[in-house]
């Protein structure tokens, strides 16, 4: 089997595969033929070294992956030889709360990652996949449809009625937008040009605002919500945004935090928080429990997610300079069989 | 003004309607001119004297109707004159949990209903309609889409992903189809004919099944649920259908009983109950608070009620006669200017 | 009847008692005889014209009062002449989420308040008190107990287990520690004294922490948790400790934001609100349905409110002048029949 | 080590202590020394071949066991030697909702249970117990106080100003005493004896029923609460109490359906459902994620569950006689130690 490590010090350069003899897996282990991968941005942080927590020397990166079931150890009852699966981003967080002790299983930099041909992983650290979605779509699934579909099932609980502000175009946000119509909300999202809000339109939103034209753009959230406001944002950029966030949000309406909120550098201003009726949740991605829901939801709507480009495995680092350049919309997909 | 009233003990030709002057609403009142009311299967009983609490004996009768404001009390700011309202069913159900006071507050039995001109009624006993609806479909909407909004809504909630089954053509019936894809869910419905299962399909059912020709019809929903069952039941119709109604309950599913489960007639065998693992909620349409967040959802997603069949207010009488001969699907209104 | 007015712009000194005739409800409202009223550090903010939202001009000063039911308008329903009543904070907020039009009612700014012998009130606009609790007692409900009640019972809601951590000893963290021990929850309690220490300590609370002795309190807090932190902050005070309470709570707890956080002045770390995994919750007190929810606590646990002092109706500038000395521990109320 | 085995269809007689070598426990797995279990009434059932899914042959008895780990397989993390747990009644039920995967591990019945010296189980079926219990206490958990925790904090969710009504003096009967006084709810209590009525007196119950003395029990019940009505019964008995419940029980109240609901005989009367505006929830006794949860509230509260006898691990047959005999009030323990 062929796996890529890195160490987080020395860059992307320290980014090299290595062929190793393919492990049997051991009692409550599988071992999954690894088909796709997918990067989020949190990856090319890790990479350079410059993520709020350190990644292990010498990890497999990559939290999100998805393959086939090829050998299972003794006692497994969660899977069979044939199984489509997808890791879970925590490999210890099953449900129930967050704790410590789950993230400290975060995979891709505490635990290795998917980037390697075959993972041996523990028989509670995946989730079936849906039969409707291919290996590639699959996995961009467990970390940012996920932190996506908990920002809105979370918390009050977005439902039919309800308004969701989505900012940009990243994997999150573009997950938002189609789980956010799957869940009968109407949806208003914030772009920087009108061909991305062409994109946003095509996939649900209900409302486009280009923010470069109006970089007030928390006047045109009131505008095309009556003046009411949001009953949830989709916060994924941080500290650039979050005072209008709060400006847009609706009188008990929440922002789900998501990720290093701007890299957690800046500060917000406390008469834009007390002036808010408002819930700020921070969302840590989800567990297996959370996925498996966020699965059946995907089955009834077919959802497909948005897939920028595919790399072929030998060229991963190149995946990571494509993410590194931002000129993509959707997820950057590795294929593991190319 | 014009107003109908009844005397229960008497029947369906007691309802008779005078003319009396029309009042000017006291301090915290407004006067509604009635444009349009719709029947429950309740109100027939009332009328026939077969519900369990008796109406008052000259009481007007019809909880559910809309119109349009036409004079305020003192100290009213809820509403202006001009407003498009539609009353509560329970005019002292404002919000919160369910409680005796607010039972005895349901109108067209324990307090006048709408089926008159005009009503002079409290200043917290009425919703503002959505603009796209017409007063007839509004008419609609106090009991019925209410009643399967919370259905949906309450205890664990639906959301996307989940499964709803419903029973027949009734009025809540019909709306928890309508509502329940709003809210993102697979919709399941049994119903006695093919001509019914395309206006099932037709509103947004994904499975429909005719009882009459599976009476074993639970049997079906396992089957079209890929065995798993679905995540509530809307039941309206009580002891002939609540052990099936167990049977394609998923495990930690959801049944809501709606009315007077089935008169409240018959019993319910115990091995049946402890073999699901589910909750039984009692449904008692909602408080005003329900109503608003469901007129939200209606907004978002423009559904407009089924209406079967609109009568002249002279005619209310008929109106009664349509809905005790069980021809029609979908609801019964009354326009109040014809 | 005698009433109390203030003009913001003139301060204190504008606070004047006149006599007029007391009024005879109308229909839907209640003449209420003021027994007691309590004050409220909003109460000085507002005389003193430093509030968000300035008075009223001749506004009655006071949200917080509580009386006797003495003459009731035309059908009213809720109440009968002898009825012991407090008033809600928001007149018009009965129950379901708060809106803009509930905060447009807040009494002793918007609306008119308590500082006055007999007040007439809307029908939905009060609960009935405890039998076990004084009208003096009562009085001190409205406000700051039911702030307290909301912060611990929504969001996530504290259950047997869970620790809650209060700062002070104001009215809000006073009433939160007495319902902390009733929900079952542990109790961490800092304070600027060994003495007021001691008065948390017979209120009920767990561990006291002298931040006087020990600034970085949240260590403390740390310390008495076994390095957990805690579910819960009741963060009364603002810029100044909510650095400390991010650092003071648990992975997946949540910081209830009471009043205008610190004035709604300073600006919060946006390194520490990432590093928290944690909700942010703002605390509006609550609707007339939340008081009534903690009233069945309160006659449950017969909990009495910590009464700092007791001033005569005809001293009311004598409670603001001792509230502003900031030497009480617990709430200061009028004796409207001294 | 020694391990007892049963055949269903050869009743107690079949229950036979064998002695096979100690194993030792593979990748994910720990080896436990047991040094107590307890007994349900599930376990006689199961042993007389009349609960409903018989047990496997062969399968060791008892769900509930609690002891000490004294190896652990490569790659746990969960736990080192050392550490005192309780095994989960579901082997394989982690956290989130029931499945029926869940269900097919049922300890003491589909998988073994804990009737053995030393048991080898899987890294995440298990919890740490608290300090301040002995390792009898600790074996009374996992079924009966388990389910007590859950009946009171699923669901609507008993808090302070809660009324729970407990019947009997069964296992989950005492602990929901115990439980639902640690959240803060007053308590009603059914019993047979005064002197039985003195122990729950003691536990915290704040009325107790002599159902001997007053067979209509209900009406006692309502009687208590002001005519109310309790707002959560702990429902333990089935069919001959169920509708005596829903007379019980408050508007907008709550039902736990615990085990067999009776068996699973009998039927129940529409009219008796109808009339109760109730949710009946089926309790599964709960998911690791919920025992953890609950174990905190013990600690807070220092909980001690009530112990009727201690038997020998060498008289395990005489401890399911014991409980035969139904003279107990408390759990019946096995000591391994002994």
């Amino acid at each position: 089997m062929k796996t890529y490590r890195f160490n987080a010090e020395e860059g992307l350069n320290s980014l090299i595969c290595t062929e190793t003899e393919t492990p049997v897996p051991a009692a409550h282990e599988v071992l999954v033929r690894v088909r796709a991968t997918s990067l989020n941005y949190r990856d090319l942080m890790l990479i350079e070294n410059r993520y709020g927590q350190p990644a292990r020397p010498g990890v497999i990166p990559l939290s999100d992956g998805a393959g086939e079931v090829v050998a299972v150890g003794a006692g497994v009852t969660r899977a069979k030889v044939g199984d489509r699966v997808a890791g879970t981003f925590f490999a210890g967080w099953i449900g129930g709360p967050f704790s410590r002790a789950a993230g400290a299983t975060q995979r891709g930099s505490a635990e290795d990652g998917f980037l390697a041909t075959h993972r041996v992983i523990g028989e509670e650290s995946f989730v079936h996949i849906p039969d409707y979605l291919s290996y590639e779509e699959a996995a961009t699934l467990p970390c940012a449809a996920l932190t996506a579909w908990n920002t809105l099932t979370q918390g009050r609980g977005i439902r039919a009625g309800d308004t969701v502000l989505t900012l940009g175009t990243g994997g999150v946000s573009l997950f938002a937008v189609q789980l956010a119509k799957a869940l009968g909300a109407r949806v208003v999202s914030t772009t920087s040009s009108d061909k991305k809000g062409e994109r946003l339109t095509a996939l649900g939103a209900d409302h486009v605002i280009n923010y470069s034209a109006e970089p007030d753009w928390h006047k045109a959230v009131r505008r095309v919500t009556g003046g009411e406001g949001v009953d949830c944002v989709v916060e994924v950029v941080g500290a650039a945004t979050l005072e209008k966030s709060l400006k847009s949000v609706a009188i008990g309406g929440d922002i789900g935090l998501i990720g290093g909120v701007g890299g957690g550098k800046g500060s917000l201003d406390l008469v834009a928080l007390s002036q808010a009726i408002v819930t700020l949740r921070r969302i840590i991605v989800g567990s297996r429990v959370d996925f498996e829901a966020m699965n059946r939801a995907l089955v009834v709507h077919k959802l497909h997610p948005v897939i920028d480009r595919v790399f072929p495995f030998a060229d991963a680092p190149a995946a990571y300079r494509h993410l590194a350049s931002a000129a993509h919309v959707g997820k950057i997909v590795i294929a593991h069989d190319n």
